[in-house]
């Protein structure tokens, strides 16, 4: 199995489980935040859903862009849905030598470092994020929540 | 750099944000938890600790065991000091070719998997419930908190 087929598998790992998560969030709940200075449950989905797509654009040597505008009414597990297509096709085409290759994130980390090492750290910020929206989502009134990875 | 090394240094990038997540959590809310059905603040600390620790004792084919009895009263931010410590000494203490040693998880995760792989697992574990803790946090009352991940 090529490198990115193995993280690709280890991000749907987490990914089918944060899309889960979203199916469970009625449209009333998108603007829930557990404290005023938190992040409301529909932008914390969005920052997770464009950070990923983000890392994959870079690690392809590609500007980051997002999927929808702002102010775009689409519901959230349809870009979810989307999103996730779009990450998986984007890290499909990085070759084992791609993701050995030096990317330039210093301006964003401090530092330039490969391809694969940035998917990575990308994963580290959606599981942070995933488990804070299962405690949203949990304050919303749904008790019968997943695993937080995918059983194999 | 030994593969153990560089975990070491990957864990505590993330331990050391926990642990400062835990000396914020006065003792009166030790019992918190945001919903009924949700774990209380203290139980949540306890297990991240635990579960690396025993994640730590598996690599190491050692019998995974606790520091703390149940109902000892030591305060978290001792508990945690502690138990990063014996967790890193632990890591510490496997060469290479521990980390690709096979160990007996079957019954925990369905199959048997290298020491390494163990632990990158256990580390998700903790990256997952420590994005709880910060909800759990700001809802004490602290809006100063620090980034998900060490500054490097």
């Amino acid at each position: 199995m090529s490198r990115s087929e193995q993280f690709i598998n280890y991000f749907l790992s987490h990914r089918e489980v944060l899309n889960e998560l979203i199916e469970k969030i009625e449209h009333e709940h998108y603007t829930y935040k557990p404290t005023p200075t938190s992040m409301e449950a529909q932008k914390l989905v969005n920052h997770i859903l464009e950070s990923m797509y983000m890392f994959a654009n870079i690690a392809n040597k590609q500007q980051p862009g997002k999927l929808y505008e702002e102010e775009d009414s689409t519901p959230l597990p349809e870009r979810a849905k989307n999103y996730t297509d779009k990450t998986v096709e984007l890290i499909h085409a990085l070759s084992d030598e791609d993701m050995e290759e030096i990317v330039d994130v210093k301006k964003m980390l401090g530092r330039d470092i490969p391809a694969g090492s940035l998917l990575h750290l990308g994963l580290d910020h959606e599981i942070h994020h995933k488990g804070q929206l299962f405690v949203y989502v949990r304050e919303m009134g749904h008790t019968e929540l997943p695993f937080y990875i995918r059983n194999e």
